[in-house]
């Protein structure tokens, strides 16, 4: 195909579409989400046919069952589908927030108000209901959107984004204010990656080497939704009941996610305690546990931890464990091996409770709770549309709020500069 | 030279620099500023024989007055940067502010706190006292700076930098939270531009071909300060003598800077009226007009406007006129044209002046008051290391917040995720 003709089909219309949604009422861009959301719940048959071919070919292709599972939709999931689009529907409108509001001296009133970005372009491998839930906080913020899912799920995605263009249609916006690139290409992507005059924000999700290629093409800003590795620190004076509820929390409720922990580190002076107290309880869940030398001291069952586990994120049931001398010494190895995304101590020392947060430099940084709270929802933003490993712009959830941009408005009464 | 050599030189301090005033008190940070400005003032001797050898250089290269002028350093003009770096000592430090505060249901407190970005690269043309006002502006904000000016005035950024660096070891600062490029090598600056695991943030001021080249090599988040091609509208019912002040200032009090007005466009219904009233002033004030054919009808004396004129940054006593037939064709023209920086209307009507603020989609929008006024100083941020003209992290004047970024920095008492 003419990979060059079609991006160009595809930008052809973002302009105006953008232009459309940055002024909707938030009456309208509703109603968008709820006859999607009602388009899930009672048109989906068409949908689930669709994923029925992309589960078929799935596992034809030898997809794990996992992987399969992800992709497969029935009734329920598009329920839960349609109810996240409803609470996106539900939240405040971001656009035309006043943010700051100020009064020069020479009578000059400069308001300074939320705006939409612009044109956003997803890339993405998750599960096509990421496809609705982007599209959702994209077009409630103002956005338009360009949806790059994985090619495993794009039937899927195609149906999907049929039925918000329907909604888009019934409520007199443009189809284009929210497109799906509809042929797996690559060519595609890195035509749309070149295409700053019309695209404002990359936002990639998925795996390492997506976001690397993404980020390393883009001729755009991209905000990364990058790896965490995550830590949690146990200090020499610290509840160690309450320690270990934290890690095996951290580690084991959902060990696939970006906020799960994947390091360990314990304050020498109660380390023999407190992995008494906790790895038979870890190694019970299933978790392997990898250590320094010092912690295979402790627990002889216990894994030689190489100096390729410090800074892995293992995404599973998988636990680095190293004994640190002192505070110090756990700074700075989250600083050398971290990600900046996630990091806790658990402490009853108020001085190293304040150090550990002033000093470790990540996007969230917790005492006395456990990583997996970083998170849109768990954050009070209502939503999210991914969790940024980014400084600029946005770090840690992106909700709503993240979507936009702002502009100064000016009211005077014949001012001019002296 | 070894270039590659030079660059690994240049980064490898950073990342200890960054951390070392991420930490630093606001007092600290202070008495450099402070020390900064007293060697200005009172050890400038080197300085200014530095700088005498740039001059006599540009001058025998053949460098127009006006630049030889920008880059001449004089014991007033010293004076001046010492004020101004006082100045920004004077400011709020905006480290540590803490920017929302909520306690979640589940008692976690979640404050979202100001952090520095870490190490900056500052590309810029400009008079050598753009080197002390960024590198005092990002020791303000906490950040380490990597200072890249113009080769013309090399000498005289390292005679600068060699007071900044005395001030930062006298206040026990490594001396590498500021340097400067040594090297006029093109080759360094890609190699810098290339270091996205060392610099967080990339600031490029400077002509168009600097800030294209820029971002298209660079690896690094990068903030442009592009062209403004500035627009005053006068609308059908506006006060046409305060039209004439407001696009009189914006065109001729500072017509070489990115706010002063490019375009004027007139409403048909005042067009004759209000070129009655302001061309000839314009024209004895040394701005030759280039109009549409209708402005040419009413100012025989206008040259004719290309297409070309619209949409251009003359930084000159240069004004594109065009008469438009409605304040949609205005809102059309800017949308067209405009580089979304500082756009105006002059008008009576609320209803035209809350429309041209809403759907004019620049950085600042102004209703009955120059486009002049978009600066750091003017919006009240007391002093501005550019003027954003992208959409992301910061757009128009930036200031010390705008140098930061955030963190979530979360509480508990042993919360963990259901």
């Amino acid at each position: 195909m003419d990979t060059e003709a079609y991006v160009r089909e595809l930008l052809a219309p973002t302009a105006e579409a953008a232009r459309a949604l940055r002024l909707a009422p938030t009456t309208r861009k509703n109603a968008v989400l709820e006859t999607f959301a009602s388009g899930l719940e009672t048109d989906g048959t068409a949908l689930l046919a669709a994923n029925a071919l992309d589960v078929a070919d799935a596992a034809a292709a030898g997809l794990s069952d996992a992987l399969v599972d992800r992709l497969t939709l029935d009734e329920e999931r598009l329920a839960s589908m349609a109810a996240a689009l409803r609470r996106v529907a539900a939240l405040d409108d971001p656009v035309s927030a006043v943010i700051q509001e100020t009064v020069r001296p020479n009578g000059l009133k400069i308001s300074k108000v939320r705006v939409p970005i612009g044109v956003i372009l997803m890339i993405y491998e998750s599960r096509p209901n990421v496809t609705a839930d982007a599209a959702g906080l994209c077009l409630k913020a103002g956005n338009a959107v360009i949806l790059r899912g994985g090619t495993e799920s794009l039937r899927s995605n195609l149906a999907i984004h049929a039925l918000l263009a329907a909604a888009l249609r019934e409520s007199g916006l443009p189809e284009s204010c929210a497109q799906v690139v509809a042929h797996p290409d690559r060519e595609i992507v890195d035509g749309l990656l070149g295409s700053h005059e019309h695209i404002q924000l990359v936002i990639p999700r998925g795996g390492e080497s997506l976001i690397q290629t993404v980020a390393e093409t883009s001729r755009i800003p991209v905000i990364k939704h990058y790896k965490g590795v995550c830590h949690v620190y146990v200090d020499g004076t610290s509840d160690l009941n309450m320690a270990g509820d934290i890690v095996v929390n951290a580690k084991v409720q959902r060990p696939g996610v970006c906020n799960a922990a994947e390091t360990l580190l314990i304050h020498e002076k109660v380390a023999e305690r407190f992995l008494g107290l906790v790895a038979g309880f870890l190694q019970r869940a299933g978790v392997e546990l990898r250590g320094c030398e010092r912690t295979r001291q402790i627990v002889p069952g216990a894994a030689e931890a190489t100096e390729d586990d410090w800074g892995r994120e293992y995404l599973d049931l998988i636990l680095a464990v190293r004994v640190v001398p002192d505070l110090d010494a756990a700074i700075a190895h989250i600083a050398r091996y971290g990600s900046s995304h996630s990091d806790a101590i658990v402490t009853d020392d108020e001085a190293a409770a304040e150090r550990f947060l002033s000093e470790v430099d990540s996007a969230a940084v917790y005492v006395n709770a456990s990583t997996r709270f970083t998170d849109g929802g768990e954050f009070g933003m209502g939503a999210e549309i991914g969790i940024s490993t980014d400084r600029l712009h946005a770090r840690g959830p992106m909700g709503l709020e993240e979507l936009t941009t702002y502009k100064y408005v000016v009211r005077g009464c014949g001012q001019i500069r002296q």
